[in-house]
């Protein structure tokens, strides 16, 4: 059976798990979950993910949340776009925790509050504080991608496609390219690669363009 | 050669790292990082961790940053406090993920702003929404933990190790272990755990005991 992926398009944490199945080879079709009406607050979806988050994988009989999860599942799965040694494997869950951590988990709310909260709800000081966080990721980042292609080892591998999950986004929420000409060219290098799509192309949206 | 963990004793997630070692009973010795004086600053630092964090643990030649990253290590290396089998790996990976995304990238963040930061740069604002963020994560595990005495699986994983991280200090940063009475329960069964002890215990503090 194909693999069902709980999602939205506005996620870039489903986004990581959709590209992932897309690069990888995996075929999958979404099941749409329409966060912005509650979706992920029914007692129906709480029981598939006490988590409350999307995205959530149902592969037969095994259910997977958390994106980073999904995209490990995956390189064990198809033996793509993993490491082929324990050091590299290490090296690649070690951004797969910054990205959730530090780049990803800011970077998400971030965009929320800045895109899609109530505009009575939005708090300046928070966004600034958040900014000046996710600038901070980024910032290592770019330093870690001068001179190298791929954040871990020689290839695109999950740890990439986990750091780009909202950077591919045009919605603004502070990230500027320009800023960090490394993290440019390397959101570059991934969307060239064979196969890639951006978020909207691979997930249904909640809210309609604006 | 014995285990060296880069640390000090007010990072949880260098915590995270300490307690697992000292409970799988591998033998390791903290090499002091003066946080509060830049010590995760320096080039002779950043090139150790581009990522510019505590913990760093190195164990002859391997060097390896992020907490969640050594506690997987120090699972593998020892063959405790993980999972058997490849769906018992994932449940604890799941709870390990949401922990940095959600419970300690929130909790450190939100304990630094309330106790270390100068009090004229803290900020209401933003320390009610990281509370309201944290609080929203302890709720997912209160729900979780109704009915069972640990996140992934039937005994003490690197899974609680690492949602515990922040939870066992004692500066105020609004967390009430009696808001949450199956958080506050499994805490108890984690600090009943021969071996366990307080990070103040495990760490060399960078700041004097108030």
């Amino acid at each position: 059976m194909t693999i069902q992926l709980y999602c939205f398009g506005e996620s870039g944490n489903a986004y990581k798990a959709a590209l992932t199945m897309t690069l990888a080879g995996v075929a999958w079709t979404p099941v749409f979950v329409d966060f912005f009406n509650g979706g992920t607050r029914t007692p129906a979806f709480r029981s598939l993910n006490v988590m409350g988050e999307v995205p959530v994988m149902v592969d037969g009989d095994l259910v997977i949340s958390q994106s980073a999860v999904i995209q490990d599942y995956i390189t064990s799965k198809t033996s793509k776009l993993g490491g082929r040694s324990a050091d590299q494997r290490r090296e690649i869950l070690r951004w797969m925790f910054f990205d959730n951590h530090k780049v990803s988990g800011v970077a998400g709310t971030l965009r929320f509050n800045t895109n899609f909260l109530p505009e009575d709800k939005r708090n300046a000081d928070v966004n600034a504080f958040l900014l000046m966080r996710l600038k901070s990721a980024l910032k290592v980042m770019e330093v870690h991608l001068t001179g190298r292609d791929w954040l871990a080892g020689d290839a695109l591998t999950v740890a990439d496609i986990a750091c780009c999950g909202y950077l591919f986004y045009t919605e603004p929420f502070g990230f500027d390219r320009a800023e960090f000409p490394h993290v440019d060219a390397w959101l570059d290098r991934i969307a060239a690669t064979p196969g890639w799509a951006h978020p909207y192309d691979l997930m249904p949206r909640a809210l309609p363009a604006a």
